[in-house]
C-alpha cells in the first residue's frame, strides 16, 4: 500500500522558458514557496547522447580534456576486463545535481558492481526522489547566500544552486523510520538496511513498472548491487535511526554496524580480486573503497591493488587531505596501482556524463554479466 | 606494561641543518628506509607565539586575512560566552601535519568541550604517535608522486609531503584489534570505543606524566571531552575491527553503532543549548555536527542554531559539495546562525595555529570551566 | 619566398596507439627529443560534433553544468543580437591546448569581431604553429616536473602537459624580428604589428589556400578581425623587439605603443556601442577590455556596459585578484551589465568547445555580418 | 604646489568597534555612500611584528606551513647572497589589500631592487593611496555581488571585499594625464613613466616627510628602485594616455613602449647577472620577469638562469595557464634554476606578512647595500 498521501498530488507545470533566466525581481522580493519551487533538476539521459567522437577528440588534447578522455578510455578498460568488480564512489551532491539516470543507467546495463557513497546521495536525493519528489532549480541570485534567511523561513534548504521542500525532506526521515521500525532489532550493515530501503520501494510501488521514476536504491536493489555507506547515520536515515533509538531506549534496537560495512566489502574484495574503482568527489567513500586492499591483507589474504582507478574531482591537492590527493599516493600505500590511474580535474555535472556516456556508447558493457555481488554477502566466504 | 618493543628503540636524531632542504641527489637513488624516515614532524606549540598584535593587525586588511581575524575573534567570542558548548569538528590529515599539540592544548585548557573527526586524525595519526611513533618530512621531490613505486617497497605510506612508516602503523591496526576484543561483545558508540582507547594510554603509561608525548584521545580521556567518528571503520580501527569480526564470525562480537554517535551528539545539544562549531576542513564531521540541530528537533525539542561557526578550508564552494559549500547555506536550512559565522579560505596548518593561538593568548578560556560532556552521556538525559 | 627550411622537413607519424598511454620506461631513461616530440596536439573541431541537445540538457542540471549551459545561451544570445560586437578574451595556453582550430572557426563564421589575448596564445602558440611547428602531447610522468633537468638539456619547453621545442621557438622569435625589421620607425598598436605578422603569413604561402594550416592571426587578418595584446613584448614578439631595439640602439626604432592599444580598442566600443565579452580566463585581456566602458566615459562618450559578459575560469575569487572576480563586481565599476553574465568553474578545454559548439551549431550566426573593427580603425573616429 | 583639494578635506574617523563586525541591516537598506566608506583598509606593519620563532616553527609542520617557512628561507638566503639582486613581480590586487606598506618597507631597507607589477598596483591603488585617497573594509555581506546595483549608482567600485570611491579614482586618472601632458612628446618605457610620477609625489610633497603617508612610487623613486608595468595602459594610467593621446591626435604624443621595458629589464639582468624573484601572484609580471633570461640569451649573453624564485598563490596548475604553473616547469624553459624554487600555495595577505617579516627581522638586509638599478639604466649596457 502506497502512502504518499500527503504529497503525490504534486505536479510539476515546467515553464516554458528555462527556469534560469533570471528573474528581474529582487531576492528581496520573493513571495511563495510555491513560486520558488517551480523548475525540477531533471537528470541527464547519457544514452541520448553519443558523446564518442567529442571524448576522442579530446585525447588529442591537453589539460582536463586530455584527462577526461583517458579516464574514460580506463572506465572502458574496467569494463571489457570482464574479470574486473567495478566500484563507483560518490561524494558530493551529485543525485540533486541531475546525475541519478545517469548511475541507474550504469546499474542496469552491468557497468556498476557496487557503490560506496555519503549517505545524502543515497537517502536524502534518490531515496528522496524515488519517494515522488523533486528537486529544484534555485536562481544564480541564491548562490552566494543572498536570500537564506527568508528560505529559511518558507522551509526551502539550498544547496549552492538547488533548492529542497524541507517539509518533503521530513516525510523521507519519517520514512526511513518506518522501515527501521519495521526490522528485527540488531546491527546491520548500511549495506542491509539500503537494501531494505529498495524491498520498500519494491513494494511499495515506487517503481517503473508502476509508473513511477527508476531509483539507484531500487536498480540496486533490482540487480544485486550492494551500496554501501560508511558513515551511515550522517544523512536522512540517521534521523530515523535517532528517533528508533529513542524510542526504544532501555530495549533491544537496530544499530547501524559501520565495522560490518567495511569487514562486507572487504568481503568482496577477496571474493573477486581484479577490481576498478570509478570515484566521483573524495572524501570516505574514496578512503574507504581504497582500504579494503590492506583489510584483506589483514585478514591474511593478499590482495591485489585496485588494478584501475580514476577520480573526478575539483579538490586541491596541496591541502594534503585525502579528497584530493593524487592516486599516485594511494600507490605508496599499496592500494591503486599506478598503471591505469587518472585523476580528472573537473566539476563532476560536466565530466561525468562526458566519461559514462562514452563507456556507454561504446558498447563496452555488453560482453559483461552482472556480478551479483549482494548474493554473494550472503554466503560464507572462505578466507 | 608496555608493549612496543618492536619500535621504542627508535631515536630520531635531527639533522642540524633543516631537513626540507632539497637534497642533491635523484629520488631514483634514494636508498635505505631509514634515510628517508629521519627528520620527525614537530608539533607547533601555539603557547610559545603570541600572535594577537599580528592578527589584530589582520582586521583592518581584507581577503583572507581579514577573514582569518574576524573567524579568530568569533572564537574568542565562543569561549567568552560560558554557556557555549565548542564543538571542534577534523577532516583532512592534520595530526600527522603538526597540529596535534595545538588540539591537546585547547582541550587540557577547556577550550574545546566535544570533537566530532575524521577517524584518521584520531586512530591513525593521534593514537599512533600516542604508541611512540612519529610521522617524518618527506623532501619536495616526493609531493608529486615520482618516488611512490619505490616508497611502496620500502613500505613507507606518503601523504602528499609526509612520510609514514607502515610497519608501525601495523603495529597501530594491531593495537586497536587488541583494545576491541578485551571488550564486552555489543554495539558501542565510537566515542565509546574511543574512550578506552583513552584508557588503554592511560595504564599503559602512554602519559606525559609517565615521561611520554600528550595526546589529543589521552588529554580528552582525562578531560571528559568525547571525540565522536562517525565513519569510525574508515580508520586504523577499521582494521582491527574487521579483523575482530572475522575472528569471531558466527558468536556475539564488538559492533561501531554510528546512529548511537548521532543520539549521543544529539543530546550533547539537547543537554547544552548553546553551541558553536570550530571546523578545521569539511567532510563528514561538518555536515554531522551541523545535523544535530535538526536531529534534535526530530526528537520534540526545539533546538536553538549553532549560535557560533567557523570554518577554515580551501575547497572550492562552486561544485555544490558540502566541505565547500558556505555557512550561509548551512543557514537555508536552520543549522547555523548567520551572526556569528565566518569561512577562512586558507590551508589549516597557517591558519589554525593563528586562530587558536590569538584565542588562547587572549585568555578568553581563563573564565571557562570544563564541560565534561562525556560525564553528561553517562547520565540519563531527559528529553 | 618560404624560409621555413631547417624545419619543414619534419614529418609527424602519429603512432597509432594514443600518445598518452603510460610508458613503462621511467622519466630518468627517456632518450632522444624525436622519442620525446612524436605525437602533436590535435586541434578539436567544433564544426565535427553537435553538441546542441547535451548542452541543452544540462541547462535543467546544477553547479558548472548549468552555468556552461547559460553561458552557452548566453553566447547565442549575443550573435542573433546582430548590433552587438563580440570581443573575445584569451589568456592561459589555450592554443597549445587544442583550441586554436575553435577560434579560426569563430573568426571564419562572423562570430567574433575583435580579440584581445596574451601575446603566448597569439604569437609563441598561434603563429608558431602558421609557421608549420607542432605542440606535442607530454606523458603524464612529465606533468608534476619530474623530468625537467633532463627537459631543459634537450632544449624542449613544457607547458603542464605539453611540450615545445625550444629550437623550433627561437625560429619564430627571429620571424619577428624579421617582421620587425621590415616596418617603417614608429610606435605601433599591437594590434597594427598583429596585422602584420597576417600579412607575413599570406604573403608566404603560410595559408590553408596554400595548403598549409590555417590560423587565428591569419583568419582575423583575412577577415578585418582586430587582435590586441595588451601586454606585448611580453611573449615571443617581445624577443624580436628586444633585438631590433638592441641592434637600431640611437637610431629611429619601432616601439610598441600599448597606450594605442587602448585607444583603438576604446575607438571600437564607441564606434559599435552595444558590446559582448567571451573570455576564456582572466588576467590582462579580462581587465583591458572591460575597462574600455570607462575609457569611452573619459572620452566624453557617454558608453554603455558590455551587455553580454561569460568567462570560463578555474581561478578562485576569494584572493581578491581580478582573474577570478565574478562579473558582478564588474558591475559595481559600470563596466559590465547584471542581466546577461555567467561566469562558469571550469577549464577551458572542456567547456570552450561546447560553449562555442552550441553557438555554432545553433546557426546563430547565419544572420550576421562581418563588422570589419580593423576597417573602422583606418577612419578617423568621430568621439 | 598640491592640487587635491577636492578631497584632502575627508577625515577619517574610525569607529570603535572593528568595522568587520555584521551591520544588522541589510544590503538593501544602505543608505549613504558616507556610511559605506567608513572604515579604511590599514595597511600592516611588519616591523612591529616578529614572526622568527613562529615560521621557524613551521619549518618541521607540512603543506602550507612548511612550503612558507622554505620560502622565507629562500628569501633570506637571496638578501645574504650580497650579488643577487631581488626581482619583486605583484599580480592581484595587493596594496588595496594592506599590503603596501610590507613593500615599501622591503624597498626602504635595500631588500628589493627592480619591481614588476600590474598597473593597478602602482597607479589605480598606490599612487592612488600617495594622493591622499584611502580603501575602504566593506562588509562581509557585499563580497558576493548582493549589493553591486546599488554600489554603482553611488560611485562606489568594489574589489571582493575592499571598497574605492570612483570619484577619487577619477582624479587619479586626471593626474597621470597631467603628468603626460607635462612630458616630452616620445615613447617611454612604463618605468620612465612611473619614477616620472614619483618626481611629481615628491615636488608636490606627498612625502613623509611633508606629514603624508609614504608610497611604493615615491620610496622607488627616492631609493631608486625601477618598476615596470609591462601591461601599463592596463590601469588608471591607460586612461590618462586615452586622454592624451586623444587630444594630441595628428601630433606627436606621449606613447608607452612595452619593448623598452623588456629591453631594459633585460639590461638590468645582463649588468646583475645574480638574480632572484620574489613573486606574489601569477600573470604578466611572472611571465616577464622570467622571460628576461631568454631575451639576455638572445642579445648573445649567456645569462644565468635566475638563482632564486619564490611565488605565493593560490592558482591552481591543472589548467595549464601561466599563474599557477609550477617553477619547475619553468626550469625546463631555462628561466628558474630548480634548487632553491618554492611555491607557497597562500593566499598572499597572510603569506607575504610572514615571509617578509621573518626576512626583515632575520636582518638579512643589514649586510646589503642599495643596488640603484635605476642609475644602472641611465649608462650605456656594454652587452
Amino acid at each position: 500500500m502506497k502512502d504518499f498521501g500527503r504529497v503525490c498530488c504534486l505536479k510539476f507545470t515546467e515553464s516554458p522558458r528555462p527556469a534560469w533566466v533570471k528573474r528581474d525581481k529582487l531576492v528581496s522580493d520573493m513571495s511563495t514557496k510555491k513560486e520558488l519551487l517551480q523548475a525540477p533538476i531533471q537528470h541527464i539521459d547519457i544514452k541520448q547522447h553519443n558523446v564518442v567522437a567529442l571524448v576522442d577528440a579530446m585525447k588529442s588534447m591537453a589539460y582536463s580534456s586530455r584527462d577526461l578522455a583517458r579516464a574514460a578510455d580506463i572506465y572502458e578498460m574496467m569494463l571489457r576486463d570482464t574479470e574486473c568488480g567495478v566500484i563507483l564512489c560518490l561524494a558530493g551532491s551529485l543525485i540533486s545535481a541531475g546525475l541519478q539516470k545517469v548511475i541507474v543507467d550504469l546499474v542496469r546495463h552491468n557497468m556498476v558492481d557496487a557503490i560506496v557513497s555519503t549517505g545524502a546521495n543515497i537517502v536524502d536525493q534518490d531515496f528522496f526522489e524515488a519517494l515522488g519528489f523533486k528537486h529544484y532549480i534555485a536562481g544564480d541570485e541564491y548562490k552566494y547566500g543572498a536570500g537564506d534567511a527568508d528560505l529559511r523561513e518558507l522551509m526551502i534548504d539550498r544547496i549552492y544552486d538547488t533548492f529542497i521542500d524541507e517539509e518533503e525532506l521530513r516525510i523521507c526521515d519519517e520514512t526511513t523510520e518506518k522501515i527501521i521500525n519495521s526490522l528485527e532489532p540488531r546491527a546491520y550493515s548500511s549495506r542491509e538496511l539500503i537494501a531494505e530501503m529498495g524491498k520498500y520501494l519494491s513494494e511499495n510501488g515506487r517503481t517503473p513498472k508502476a509508473g513511477e521514476a527508476d531509483s539507484i536504491v531500487l536498480a540496486c536493489y533490482e540487480k544485486n548491487v550492494p551500496i554501501f555507506c560508511p558513515a551511515f547515520s550522517d544523512c536522512s536515515f540517521g534521523f530515523g535511526i535517532v528517533a528508533h533509538q529513542h524510542a526504544r531506549k532501555g530495549k533491544t534496537m537496530v544499530s547501524i554496524d559501520s565495522g560490518k560495512d567495511f569487514y562486507e566489502l572487504t568481503q568482496l574484495k577477496i571474493a573477486n580480486p581484479t577490481t576498478g574503482l570509478l570515484m566521483i568527489g573524495g572524501g570516505v567513500p574514496k578512503n574507504f573503497a581504497q582500504d579494503i586492499v590492506v583489510a584483506a591483507d589483514i585478514l591474511g589474504v593478499e590482495a591485489s591493488m585496485h588494478k584501475y582507478a580514476i577520480q573526478i574531482t575539483v579538490a586541491d591537492s596541496r591541502d594534503g587531505a585525502l579528497s584530493g590527493s593524487t592516486l599516485k599516493e594511494a600507490s605508496s600505500w599499496g592500494k591503486v596501482d599506478l598503471t591505469f590511474e587518472q585523476m580528472v580535474f573537473a566539476e563532476a555535472t560536466i565530466a561525468f556524463p562526458l566519461i559514462a556516456g562514452y563507456a556507454f556508447h561504446k558498447g563496452a558493457y555488453e560482453a559483461r554479466s552482472e556480478k551479483k555481488f549482494s548474493e554473494v554477502l550472503m554466503e560464507p566466504i572462505a578466507v
